[in-house]
């Protein structure tokens, strides 16, 4: 295929110009059964081209189910990649977190084989051989990367998200890259580590979220390169999920509570670094911190979404790291419109780095994620809903909670159903499914109100959860199902953390039965 | 008191020889109410004198109830001090960690206000101000250490455990110091470091088991010292629980998957630094590692037993690191015949350091502990029995699993109840308490078998472990749940992780109305 002006431009190795292709011509390359690797990170950075020229493959060819891959990308890649390629069943694993209805739909008719692991840890344990250890070469057989620009040294400057790519990379046999001239080249943006094996692993020398430690792009022994691409494909975002008067509560519960924590003297003017999941409830509390009274701000997170915009503006946000920079097309405009404003204020690590126990349990960062459920004892159901139902995943929920100083959970207090406007309780007697344990969760909070837990036992957790953050709706049932137990419980010997098995999963029983979780009685 | 010359060599600092009392004489400064901190970490360590004479003057004075205490310690201290504490009702709190029949007894009849916390956490949680946070000074009222040496600068010497004493006495008030000089002084065995808040904590620069980062004896106020009492109480270890021909089997099939993984490269011939719990099953891995075909093994744990002492003879072992020596009175006799064959093989930390997620990771450790249940997809129980009944808590257990190269667990896959010899199956299908989740095991082993979960989804891992580790007498039974709840699951689109909820009890409610969890039929 043809050098173009933009692509001599990006890519500044010129022995590899001869490897500049088309992504029919990759097409051959995939065999049913290979192990497959993206670059990408909640659907900015992964490759488009040739995933989307391999599932028109099948389509014309009608190769549904006889070209099915296992699939790895750091987290969920874009729907008319990853979710075509579930719709055309091309996929058999998928690991380690998916975002996208069909993906959902094939895993939970039994066609996809998928298990979450926390973000972190993903990266690592494909570097240890984990997910390879039954191939011959002990390698992802291709692995598919888009990038901004390859440097003279052959290494790859990643785009909006570096993700697990680094360690994609590493355990490569063949790599196709993509390179996207329609966005600019983000090097400089990127911190770049790779993995050692133990027993020869450093410390990561991260101090405060703008400290560097890495390269600007990504080591890649340029032998390993079998095709490039070019691709004018953006980065298909939709738009950031609006806030609403709930999440505007929720917000301001919290803000509340960081006021009373900094005049307590347990946190400093300046909070520390917070970590925001996705979603609208992110979206109010990064909102309402941009209009609230504290100064000089960091973020040490996974995914930066446009409220961070707003919040930079504000002058009260000084430095932001993550490994993924997820805005909507028009944030996006407006970011490359104004880079020389964000460019020094911004660092993109990998997805091993950004969700690190240790840095995170370090910088003692504020964590705030969404469950579906939490119970009554503070174990929340980040991933299954009815126990079982698969929705997106984990992601680094587990990395943020469980080593942050502040791990919070937030979610609206109910949730409507076909038939009843607050039919599902997102405060349960049992965790249907549990991803976060009582020994990780501090704060609860709902737009009803927060809940403190630091240094409570199970029996004051309970009474505290339900009057603070229960829907009104369901405050009386669940305190019934709370005191019943308890006094079964005590009576037997065993209150410590007391529950009625037999009806622990009435509520979602229920839900499945009669399409809400309001129960009648518990006996 | 009298400085006796035993006393006059251990206190260095002769102007804390004022100081010196009686257990008697401090029994005053104990309010009820009071939140007290005591040195101590799985019965080693904790001071004895004081706790002994304050239990006699509440028996003395039937003050049962009416002196009451917030009770913390960094795991557990020994039965003729927490547990006498407890039979006299005189802990209102106890956190993180507790072993004691009294003790859980007051927990589970809801006398006494329990939660268990990682044990890496609590220290630090401490050091932030969560547990102190209702009082006017933020500061623990009482901490009482026991030493074995107090230095020229006034800083403490601890004995056979380190665990939460530094940042205890970070958090104290006032300090009542027992110097034990029954046991030789334990100075150059202790790594110390302190907790600096963030946003200004450092790296933990330790990169193997051996690297000393910190100093001998734990930084003090002298002025904050308001008692020194001498003790010559040993520590009230009991014997090491027996290994079995399960335990036995279990440690062989584990061996035999270590060199499996060395044998594909995935583990070095020295293998990786080994977490091992208490416990029978503990005992014969470490057993099994010492007449085993690995060399220059290191062991990063929280915990020494006995059998690492056989371990350390075998020339196998060239570094251990813990919080805490646990052995018995036998052992710690040979350990203190032979100090000079081990002193320079052994380090004794802080638990926040023993059992930090910083270092558990870089180092890549192996660690294997012991939990209640294991359900059918890898979530585990590893503290309360029926979800309810409170035994010895979490312990470091979630530090560990969550952040080793290898999580492993191991138990037996069945336990007699009074009427039936295997009424207690170590599989269920859903455990009835969640401690660690399914994404954070690696390995489940019994007697039966080992399940290697790695790169596995829930479909995959339920047959896999089922068949693997049940024991034969409840196969049928937990494969007939998994294959309904496929069934149902994935004809109503929900089957990535199969449940019948209405089932997933049933038998833990068997074992409760009939004395054995196997079920007839499941509907």
């Amino acid at each position: 295929m043809s050098l173009t002006a933009a692509l001599k431009e990006r890519i500044r190795r010129p022995s590899l110009w001869s490897k500049i292709t088309t992504p029919e011509a990759v097409v051959p390359l995939f065999k049913n059964g290979m192990s497959v690797g993206w670059s990408g990170f909640t659907g900015v950075g992964y490759p488009k081209r040739t995933p989307i020229a391999l599932a028109e493959h099948v389509e014309a060819n009608s190769l549904q189910g006889q070209l099915r891959f296992d699939l790895y990308v750091g987290a969920s890649s874009g729907a008319e990649t990853e979710n075509r390629w579930a719709k055309n069943n091309m996929i058999d694993r998928r690991y380690p977190h998916q975002v996208g209805k069909d993906i959902a739909k094939g895993i939970n008719e039994g066609r996809i084989r998928f298990a979450d692991k926390h973000l972190s840890m993903f990266p690592q344990d494909l570097s240890y051989g984990f997910y390879t250890k039954d191939k011959p070469n002990n390698k992802l057989d291709i692995v598919n990367v888009e990038a901004t620009a390859i440097t003279e040294d052959g290494h790859i400057v990643p785009g909006a998200s570096v993700g697990a790519t680094p360690e994609m990379i590493q355990m490569a046999d063949k790599i196709i890259v993509e390179v996207n001239t329609a966005l600019p080249s983000f090097e400089g943006l990127h911190d770049i580590t790779t993995t050692t094996l133990p027993p020869n692993r450093k410390p990561y020398l991260i101090m405060r979220a703008s400290d560097r430690i890495g390269t600007t792009a990504i080591p890649c022994d340029p032998e390993r390169i079998v095709a490039i691409i070019e691709s004018d494909h953006p980065d298909n975002t939709g738009e950031n999920q609006p806030e609403d008067e709930s999440s505007r509560s929720i917000a301001r519960h919290l803000i509340h509570f960081f006021e009373e924590e900094r005049d307590a003297g347990r946190l400093p003017k300046s909070l520390l670094p917070i970590q925001s999941g996705i979603g609208n409830i992110a979206n109010a509390v990064i909102g309402g911190l941009a209009d609230g009274p504290f100064d000089n701000v960091q973020v040490w997170t996974e995914v930066l979404q446009d409220t961070f915009i707003h919040f930079f503006d504000s002058g009260k946000l000084t430095f932001a790291t993550a490994t993924s920079i997820r805005f909507s097309p028009d944030a996006f405009r407006h970011f490359y419109d104004h880079w020389s404003d964000y460019h020094n204020k911004i660092l993109l690590r990998s997805q091993q780095v950004a969700n690190s126990p240790e840095i995170i349990r370090r910088l003692g960062v504020i964590a705030m994620n969404t469950p579906l459920e939490v119970d009554i004892y503070a174990h929340a159901n980040s991933t299954c809903a009815l126990g079982s139902r698969m929705l997106n995943g984990l992601g680094g929920s587990g990395d943020f909670l469980r080593n942050a100083k502040y791990s919070i959970m937030h979610l609206p207090s109910a949730r409507s159903t076909k038939t009843d406007p607050t039919g599902i309780t997102g405060i349960v007697p049992f965790a249907s499914h549990v991803d976060h344990t009582e020994h990780d969760l501090d704060v609860i909070v709902t737009e009803q109100g927060l809940a403190d837990l630091r240094g409570l036992a199970p029996r004051e957790r309970a009474p505290l959860i339900i009057q603070k953050c229960a829907h009104p709706d369901y405050k009386d049932m669940l305190m019934d199902y709370y005191e019943r137990s308890l006094h079964e419980c005590l009576k037997a010997g065993r209150g410590h953390e007391p529950h009625m098995l037999r009806n622990a999963f009435k509520m979602h029983i229920n839900l499945m039965e009669k399409g809400s979780m309001k129960v009648d009685k518990w006996d």
